[in-house]
């Protein structure tokens, strides 16, 4: 109930609409809009390839504020050069223009075909189209639309709690995103506003912990796309004390935050490109978390492991494989691997199983693979999808 | 011509034989004899999960001498804890009786379903019945046969050269392996043999360079399955001066002993999983080997890519995408492009190009992509064939 309700903080302004960018139909540019400036920060791609949108964001985040956000999908600004700097410049200034606000307070984000230029005319004239909606009633789907790629839903996710002074705040996040097999190369774009007062430092904090926990735990370290960016915007009309330390209200926050930004992180792999499965590997008891994640992050990337998932094969051999080829450090022999709550292995041998049982659970929709290391006490968890001829289809149409 | 035809070392015996392991038609015992005893090296898997074959076959190369290698598909016999080490102990225990040779002098290699143990009547059989050929006629086809799993071609590579004294020297190569995506999970048996006289401190060396120009070419860093293996037999026979430095022959060796394995590493690129094609990926003027190398594989293993290729999609964006993720350190406004002769990106942008002509390129069966990082002088090359739905068929039904 709470988790479908959609909560929209106050202050913002949300829309997307077509303007003729990727087709006559599909919305295709997007806006956020707050009534005031908010503190605001970024988590952008590690990639050494950068988009054009993502290099302007850095430098307009400096100061830790902003006020609107445009976006466009079809085309992603990427590989395009001295024009391609041009054209998002001129994309803020433009906005800022329409909006009467300054320049660097605008965002920006494209994503779609790498290295074409930015059909401007239209991007321009939507920005204007888009700026007259603002009187208007807010369409928090519509922007989830207009974001969207090879994505087959709209990924919204809020949260409402009370502050320490009985004041209701909102966080509401709205994502982009659906190859699943190396997200690393499949852009995600995340968008969250809330109107909670904050100062911008413990907003870049909270957003750190936030997507370590969440979009981190389903890509593959450091390898990002060249557009990948998570943004959130904090309005303060939330009417709390405003935080400037860790206090109780930042933890309220904390927590809400990795909610939206888990449930939202579940709907992109659930949305993963041609994906039957939402596959939840969890490594246990390992002597360290990054050592957990990493052996985690191997396995969910593992095309023979994530076939063998699409086809119901309780092929644990491949796990085993794919674990001690992982890099790191374990004892073969002290490996246990579980189907949900199926042990089908005991160290690191056949745990005599039911096939037929096993093979039941690898049928359902969400599955869990659990690897115990028996090392130590930490553990990791990553998010991920089966992998099908589906995939293989869209991404050999699909120009990004 | 010289290519085709199949040269045989001398002093050696070689066979493939049904013994009901995998079904009742298909070969699935291999043995390879020699005469006298060999010089013997070997060079296996980096996984932390070694089958039990892997295990035994490290401590009997220790004093760098072999007489015979036994070989069965159907089963991997890697984790299968004690019972797998002494099934694969008794493998070598009664080829050696059945030879009249020692235990020691007996290698072995297993492919197929990992974590089922063997079946080891048959495998004993088995045995018994392909050493009683040993007197017949030497049949190197039937070898290539019995080892494959899902290869679709057996892979046999052989060369002949005149040494320093006149006399012909022979190297023979016979590799199974086919799953391409993730060559590191599909198992890579090679067997060479050859009649040269070395010692098997120079034979080490020589089949590290070998590999690390060939097979290391078509897999992921220290990716390896649990059971990889490459072993090189010199039996002395050629009558040559025997090999005991870097001489002239030494390097004659050297040479054919690269041809051989990169010819056995192209056959085992093409036969992919599902491939339409092989794909050579060259980094070129990169820092260093090991740079341009690192990001040859990346590229190499990037579904995205490797989907675009089977969509003959000129998709260079995914390409800029996947060069940025690397790893390495590059400046994207310096990056060239091309398929084949045709440059598709001029400094990290889109060289304006005909798309047809791409299309017509990436049509292809052998397809050569080449990156120009113009920052150093150094270049790495890199196998590897396209991602197509055939591929997921064949890894959702098949148990590894």
């Amino acid at each position: 109930m709470k988790k479908n309700r959609l909560f929209v903080p106050r202050g913002f302004f949300l829309n997307g609409i077509n303007s003729g960018i990727k087709d006559r139909k599909k919305r295709d540019i997007a806006l956020i809009y707050s009534e005031n400036p908010c503190a605001a920060s970024g988590l952008f791609t590690k990639n050494m390839v950068q988009a054009a949108p993502v290099i302007v964001c850095r430098r307009h985040l400096r100061n830790g504020r902003a006020q609107a956000i445009i976006v466009n999908s079809g085309f992603a600004n990427a590989c395009t050069g001295n024009r391609g700097m041009e054209d998002a410049e001129t994309m803020a200034y433009d906005l800022a223009c329409r909006l009467g606000i300054r320049k660097e307070d605008v965002l920006l984000a494209s994503t779609g075909v790498i290295g074409r230029f930015l059909p401007m005319k239209r991007v321009r004239q939507g920005i204007r189209k888009i700026t007259r909606t603002i009187k208007k009633l807010s369409q928090p789907e519509f922007f989830a639309q207009a974001i969207m790629t090879t994505d087959t839903t709209p990924k919204i996710a809020s949260r409402q709690f009370l502050t320490g002074n009985r004041k209701k705040a909102i966080i509401c996040g709205l994502a982009k995103g659906a190859g699943m097999i190396h997200p690393d190369l499949a852009t995600l774009l995340c968008f969250i506003i809330t109107d909670i007062a904050i100062n911008s430092r413990l907003l870049k904090r909270a957003l750190m912990t936030a997507v370590e926990k969440s979009f981190n735990s389903l890509t593959i370290d450091g390898d990002t796309s060249t557009n990948d960016s998570v943004f959130i915007l904090a309005s303060g009309r939330a009417g709390n004390r405003p935080i400037n330390s860790a206090n109780r209200d930042f933890l309220k926050f904390q927590n809400n935050l990795n909610e939206v930004t888990k449930e939202l992180a579940e709907l992109i792999a659930r949305d993963g490109e041609g994906a039957t499965k939402l596959v939840r590997i969890v490594v246990r008891n390992a002597h360290s978390c990054i050592s957990a994640r990493k052996m985690a992050r191997h396995i969910a990337s593992s095309p023979l492991v994530k076939t063998a998932i699409y086809g119901s094969d309780p092929n644990w051999g491949r796990l085993m494989a794919a674990i001690g080829s992982s890099g790191i450090r374990i004892n073969p022999h002290r490996i246990d691997i579980y189907f949900g709550e199926l042990q089908v292995t005991r160290n690191g041998q056949s745990a005599s199983y039911a096939e037929r049982k096993a093979k039941r659970i690898l049928n359902k929709k969400e599955i869990e693979i659990v690897i115990d290391l028996k090392q130590g006490k930490r553990e990791a968890e990553v998010y991920t999808c089966d992998l099908t001829p589906a995939y293989v289809k869209i991404n050999s149409c699909y120009s990004t």
